[in-house]
């Protein structure tokens, strides 16, 4: 921080406008809070729709709703991380984004965290003019409310193997760990070969997949998943049309189709050939319908007479965050995570969103301390 | 039967025309199989589909996949039922529809008989031209083969009740209490007051849900509802729009909507008013959808942002025509089957045909010797 | 309340003497929290084990887990119950009887708010030394916490109906709805014929079972709930000996043995006999193994070979009261509940707990405005 | 074979005593049938146990109910294995080891095949003096009925890895990937390291949990686990007493104990440790409870306490036969399974039986024409 009582900050003041730099006020903790110094904050195609004015949000906002770093200064009352570990000054942490209310019927009766109506997001939902400002990763300093899920870092869980999947690899597990577990040999269609699907085709490894098919474009995305070992058999969207794909898939399987397919793409007409790329009776996890662009033709027939599950997944909660962090370990041993990241100091996180729009990177990350 | 070698039987000999009524053999049972005299068949919708040519079935056929009869003589080496009770010419009997083959991956592997390939299906894929010729239960006798499940009808199944659903009782018992079980205390809604709504309904009432919403036309179909008690609350297709359909669920619902929602329509459009009518988390069973109309357009986005479940469920297993005996009793204490029941005569089959696919009578039922 | 400054309540002080009655102070209602009046608090088998030393737990403490009352004061911010209906001054409300912490392990990331080490439980876990005192229904009035579930009583909930089962009804609702769900057309064996037994019960009758088993002595707890319409079949431990249980049980179900089978007896020896009591492929629910009792026989051969699934069900927690709540009228319109209630001036608490120990009673209550 | 009529065949005669070769009529396979000849037998425990007397078979028996070998004569109608790949003389095959009826209760209604009570089961119940005499894998030939599972097998699935873990296999798969499964980043503790305990330890690897521990011994079958890289944490029952192993468990949880705990042993007094590995809120898979030793001591109260879910499992289907099959190319590519072989004739039978007993080998197979 420049100074005791300022943090620079990246503030997103008007929808489609570039983002601006700024000194924020550094506030004492509250007791339950933690101020911490970010080291690394993640640059998301969500910042990106944000920007785009895509998502209904208050302005202006200090974006990053993925970060780590170091606690800087502990509220009254605050002795441990969430998973009972003891919490100094100095301690590397990672935060959960979203804090749910806890009390609705979505949190406390149908266990479904996610769908809370009150979730309060970092880097989303949270003022930068209004008390504590600082409520984003991308700066400086983050202020972690009372009911924040806080994870200090252990030496098998490196902060650039936290923040390589960012916001993707909690949204796998929500997804795959949660909503569609995959079993010991099954095979999995992963459409889509952006962060969430390369996140999804990771776990789908972890699980005993049997094969793992990852559709998806362009073809650099595709080669440096194969570089990174993600996938089994890949299939360029450029070079094969949707004929071909299927079959290609059902030549893997028996005619059948995948086990479990996920949609990963966000495009609405992935979904149509989804539903054909599943087999009889399979299940088909719908991970990434995140924006809303209206009804396309989808054929409903396929449900009843291949007896299909369409599971759909939203966001991900601090119990996933948690699972998420459990997992890493395993993860970083068998993929090599750090690889994905291209830093951009703080000062340059126009260029970041631009280098996350164009999809030329692996993931993007803001590096506060770099300036 | 007129003699000891012929059976009067209702055959569709080509599509699009009359059914017709013709003297076919009675064969004598071989090894494992049973010979049985037709008290009541069901007509169903399926059968108006048949008969206009809608399925890709072979001619000419025996119809009538909905029965209840007598054991008329017994194939070397059967003297139990399916379900373990003795076995003699006379017993009052029923039998599923099909034949899995027990065999296949989706059999075997999958635990998903109904999704079989070489399922052999008496009314449907039986030819009438062909050794054992009586295949449908349309017919003053059908022939039952080995793999048959036969079961007996003690006193608390009495053969009105057990007909009085036909194929949508066991239709409702797959998808309800296999793929999308309801939980006591839910609401459940339900799109559709034919056959397999209202079964769906009554199922939905035996096993606890709170409230039964249905929702129908014409208004006759939900007069009838009425009358049995199937359903709560009643939505009349021909009164209401979508948007006060949607309305009328939301305020029941402390403007969720339903914990499960049930298509049995097999209209292609109610798909995306059913997704609408789902709570957030909540689960939408897809169980009308046995014509491919091709796509119509649905919004995936609910799917993910409502973090949905869509379950498809297709046809019923013998496993599932057990469970629906095992219930009947149940269903029968609760709601006055019989009551649905319009006989019609063997001779009259095409009457039948043309009641049902009127929608003008609760469920049409062939009587062979009523003639 | 004797004045606005104190409110009577009946104190345990010392394990293994009476509960005496003194008056303790009311405290203003801070911040979400809010100060009731007891209508109606429920006398529980856990209360006679309290007075008898059997639990750990804090001495003095106010007793009463179970209870319904009416809102007298409401701390700032509070306006609405926990389902989100408006609150105010009169309301008639009850409340869980535990507060978990919401951010263990347990809480948090596995969903178990009921093993949640930290949970503040009224009338157990409260001291009536500190403030706020009023830590138990037992009272002329309680402090309900913020992060209590309070909820407002519609007509279709009256009090009577909601404490005539007590804990038992949410304890039924986790292990039945919650653990090993019941599906349409089981028989559902229960072993005990105390509260926890007749709600399971009824809970079963409710979910679709084709026939409800209960095991139970002595023969006035049978005949009282013959009475209510509980159970359709009643097996008397005064009268038949496990084998002929066995045998009637069989005889009921082919020669297997009941779907599932439920433990709500806190008799060890009731589990060896329950494993006997699950037919292959079955569910045995230990819903009643409250009490330390140590090791006793039993024979993990049958878990195996039987392939038994043997489950667990501890306690309730805020969504299982909300789902209890949400089923009261349910329960209500099928079974006579009010009938169960045998009313005590708060003056004669002592009397109720003996009435509960020995068992005589269908549901112990006290009226603390009887006196 | 030394002829074409007769086939050498290990024989065991009376309980008790050694088993015996001679030579039994290989009879040609009638319509759907098979007759194989024998290239890998494998010798399992339970063949001990048989030996021994403890399990109620009829004499003389063939042994052996592990097998892989090539097609020799094929009946009338064979065209494909069980799995749809075309089938002829000379192929490489392996078989299920049992044919359930697929019409009782069991298999039919409940789709749990491995309880059905008519399971033919070869090496097991099938007689030697009685057509077709062949009904066991030790021995030149081996008789398969149609209904078996055949499965051809390919290139990636090497017979020495099918017949390494033999049915411990696929009890394996059942236990793991059917009533119990792993999720990503759980800790899984296996109780015994014979092969049930390997094989449930790799599937648990393959599975994605974060942390296998084994407990078993004596010492030389940890190291041979260590060996093949089968378990993280090696617990040696010879080494540490109970209390110190539950410290282990819970020094590696968090103090709260493992997420799945499969027993493995068949020692009934495993089980009541296995209680206490549980975490609450967790598994415990009861594997290897296959002998009757009656009741043990055992405390039911830590079931309701912790909230347990006591799962067991009993033998395979040919469902789980497949899916071990799909996945031994994995578990190949993960372990060195034929490492685990020691190979003798089908003339020293006798001695590989000795070795089982003694659990001096890693998995002994019989090779019928190494003689």
């Amino acid at each position: 921080m420049t100074s005791s009582q300022e943090a620079r900050a990246v503030v997103l003041e008007a929808f489609g406008e570039p983002v601006s730099t700024r000194g924020l006020p550094v506030p004492d903790p509250g007791p339950g809070a933690i101020v911490a110094t970010v080291e690394l904050a993640g640059v998301c195609g969500t910042d990106v729709h944000l920007q785009a004015g895509r998502l209904p949000i208050p302005l202006p906002v200090v974006l990053g709703h993925e970060g780590v770093g170091r606690v800087a200064a502990i509220g009254a009352g605050v002795t441990d991380d969430s998973l009972g570990a003891p919490l100094t000054a100095g301690d590397l942490i990672t935060w959960g984004s979203s804090i749910s209310c806890g009390d609705c019927v979505y949190c406390r009766d149908l266990q479904e965290p996610t769908l809370c109506e009150r979730r309060r997001i970092y880097g989303i939902n949270r003022r930068a003019d209004e008390w504590p400002y600082l409520g984003g990763a991308w700066a400086e300093a983050i202020y972690l409310h009372p009911g924040s899920m806080v994870v200090r870092l252990e030496s098998d869980t490196p902060p650039e193997a936290v923040i390589a999947l960012g916001c993707a690899g909690p949204t796998a597990v929500h997804g795959l760990l949660g909503v569609a577990p995959v079993a010991v040999g099954e095979t999995v269609v992963v459409q889509g070969a952006g962060p969430v699907g390369l996140a999804t085709a990771m776990y789908a490894q972890l699980a005993g997949a049997a094969r793992v098919v990852l559709v998806g474009g362009p073809a650099s995305r595709l080669e440096r998943a194969r570089a990174l070992g993600v996938g089994d058999v890949h299939l360029d969207l450029d070079a094969q049309g949707p004929a071909e794909r299927l079959d290609a898939v059902r030549s893997l399987t028996g005619g059948r189709g995948g086990d479990l397919v996920v949609e990963a793409t966000g495009v609405p007409a992935a979904v149509a050939e989804g539903l054909d790329l599943c087999r009889p009776g399979g299940r088909y996890l719908v991970l990434g319908q995140y924006t809303d662009h209206g009804p396309t033709p989808l054929n409903p027939h396929l449900v009843t007479r291949k007896q299909l599950r369409v599971l759909g997944s939203w966001a991900f909660s601090q119990a996933d965050y948690a699972a998420y962090l459990r997992t890493v370990p395993q993860l970083a041993a068998r993929f090599d995570l750090p690889r994905l990241l291209e830093r951009f100091p703080l000062s340059d996180a126009q260029g970041a969103l631009d280098a996350a729009r164009a999809g030329e990177v692996g993931k993007a990350v803001l590096v506060p301390d770099a300036a």
